[in-house]
């Protein structure tokens, strides 16, 4: 054993290590378990961690050559998976493969900011590329990924990175849709024009054959941390749509909506399939909560996550601080990369990297959703009717907990 | 690696390895990574498995003499645990020491009923006078502790179990929470004789004094597997109350509850500060979700949740089939135990023996939760309204989901 770590010791010794709050700076938890453990410990190790109960494997896909030389020209991480379902006999399987990209910005955020965005551009080509020519139907980037994620300094002038939903990041990716026939879900920072050019965090849906057909914006927005988006917009406006596409029924709850059961309630009971979860976030705040809340609601709602946190720190050209006596700094701490996908018999992929750029591609049988329906019948055993009351009276200002108080309780311990 | 490796398969070929769909039948997924990992290693890996952010280990408490002695002489798995909330200024510390007791059944399922209940007050006895000299004060056992989980069989002999509120079970634990002004959560199978003698399963609640504060029924009831519970008992009729208790406010979800988060979300919302999760569930059906709805209840909700499973497999008199052309069998799968706690700051304790009888003792600070609630603003950001009326729209016969259809979905894929 100590031999064994004391290569991995050095091994991390040789690259540079992040300031990303891990004793190593390691790739992902799996590659270090799977590098520290013999096979037969590790498989029953994932058997828990993934979820891979039964002794059902996770599949991996052969990756075309072409997506192959990509990655290792380009230096990102590239793993691919296949979630099975059971064969139906009324139904032919229908299997959609899902691409999730993760990236670091490309310039500092000094540079001129149509350099920066331009060059985001140029990183991501050979990256979508890699998805498109592996037949991927359904790629969807990460939150804001036209921009660094700016809004911890409170600064207003990276508003000017905000876009129409069908301006010059639309389009750049309208070309990719078309050329590989693949649905693009593009998270934007939205400059709404027609109402008083105000800003919101958006999500644009591209079509596969490049139309656009339709959008939906953040519905929670936080309050913790640096994350000081409510500065620059406010909860969204359209509601929890679901978009029939042609690879499938697909819904976004964007970032820190993902800390709200309610909200991916909504996306399933709207009847989607696959929720995608584009997220900002950074290690010392949630990475703990990471592998918890996308698993939790894919096996609550009976559908595919795919989760997808952006990758690398981002150092502002102004120092900010933070509160609590904490010196003033100039970065939002470490994006944690780690993006994967969860299905809902709660299996899930190993993550990419915590530290590089990656394309995770997955295929899955949207079959499966409603297989989990059936067996474990939660949306019948619901009950909605008593939470429907429950809300409508928590939202009066006189709501009155249900509390039982123990008639003993006549010196209270607190 | 390998001879340490081949160490750990020797140690387990040595002991008798149950039928719980596990590798090794190993005891616990914490306890098999700290014998395989460097302690550096381990301490990443616990970091993300545990939740254990900036560096902050989960404290270990103290075990008294008596209790260790106890838990040695009577072969049941003891572990204590202490987490940390902030000091704040206007508030003390609400310390509160929680106790967890899983336990297999004491005499085989053909001994007379009688001697099957009085076997386990007789084995339950050491582990709760564990949990009273050790300074416990909230005690909760696990989903009816007082009989085996007979449902599987269908059979309704098994019925017999039953007991009003302040039965037999309640009397027993009376004395133990008198004795040790201690609060007790006793789920039963509960007989109701002024409603036509119907059944539940219902947890009644002890106060310290040994009076009876109240009960709570299970509000979800299972349709899979053989989860035959639905042909015993009924959905709950008492709503989501919260009992207020000398040593906080507590409420009861009880096991299959766990899979539906408004149900979490409901007793979050009348106040509870800690939530107790008894269960009965076996190894292949839902071992990969044990470590995640809890979790995530307690991250979502901002309080503590404990989850309790038996543990054991429980043979029957009579075999039962369970469909899919399996062959006939006797018992329901192994109850892998793995009791633990989660706090709503993300992290939690290891598990208890996926074998043995446990008690797991906690200190928790309630002021954690509200200082949770205002780190992240989840009930503030929460938007009730929206989902108020999405589930009364829901509800009815013609609800509509909201589906935006691509346009060009002329030749749909699907």
């Amino acid at each position: 054993m100590e031999s064994k770590d004391d290569e991995i010791f050095a091994e991390n010794a040789k690259t540079e290590i992040p300031k990303d709050g891990s004793v190593f700076g390691f790739d992902s938890l799996h590659r270090l378990l799977q590098s520290s453990l013999s096979p037969q410990l590790f498989q029953e190790v994932s058997r828990l961690l993934l979820g891979l109960n039964c002794g059902r494997a996770l599949d991996t896909i052969a990756i075309p050559e072409p997506a192959k030389s990509l990655s290792s020209k380009h230096d990102f991480d590239l793993q691919a998976f296949s979630f099975r379902a059971e064969k139906e006999s009324l139904r032919e399987p229908r299997i959609v493969r899902v691409g999730l990209i993760q990236n670091s910005i490309a310039l500092p955020t000094t540079a001129p900011l149509l350099d920066q965005k331009r060059g985001i551009f140029q990183k991501l080509t050979p990256i979508i590329e890699a998805a498109g020519s592996s037949g991927v139907n359904i790629l969807c980037l990460q939150e804001a990924w036209m921009m660094p994620f700016a809004f911890c300094t409170r600064e207003k002038k990276w508003c000017e990175f905000s876009e129409p939903v069908d301006g010059e990041s639309t389009q750049f990716l309208q070309d990719f849709a078309r050329k590989y026939n693949m649905v693009i879900i593009s998270p934007i920072l939205e400059r709404d024009e027609k109402h008083g050019e105000v800003i919101w965090n958006t999500a644009v849906i591209i079509g596969n054959h490049g139309n656009i057909i339709g959008k939906h914006r953040k519905n929670h927005i936080p309050r913790v941390g640096d994350f000081n988006e409510s500065t620059y917009y406010m909860e969204g406006n359209t509601g929890h749509p679901v978009f029939e596409t042609a690879f499938g029924k697909i819904a976004v709850n964007i970032c820190y909506g993902r800390h709200h059961p309610l909200n991916w309630l909504a996306f399933g009971l709207n009847g989607a399939e696959i929720v995608f979860n584009p997220s900002a976030t950074v290690g010392e705040l949630s990475e703990p909560m990471w592998p918890i809340e996308a698993r939790n609601a894919a096996i609550a709602n009976s559908y595919f996550v795919c989760s997808i946190n952006r990758v690398g720190t981002e150092i502002f050209p102004n120092p900010f601080t933070s509160g609590d006596g904490k010196p003033q700094h100039a970065d939002f701490g470490h994006f944690y990369g780690s993006s994967y996908i969860s299905s809902p018999d709660s299996s899930c992929t190993p993550s990419l990297s915590r530290r590089k750029d990656g394309l995770l591609i997955s295929d899955m049988d949207l079959n499966l959703c409603r297989q989990l329906k059936d067996k474990w019948g939660f949306r019948m055993t619901a009950r909605y009717e008593i939470y429907a009351d429950l809300l409508a009276r928590y939202l009066k200002p006189d709501f009155e907990p249900q509390v039982i108080s123990d008639p003993l309780l006549n010196k209270k311990t607190f």
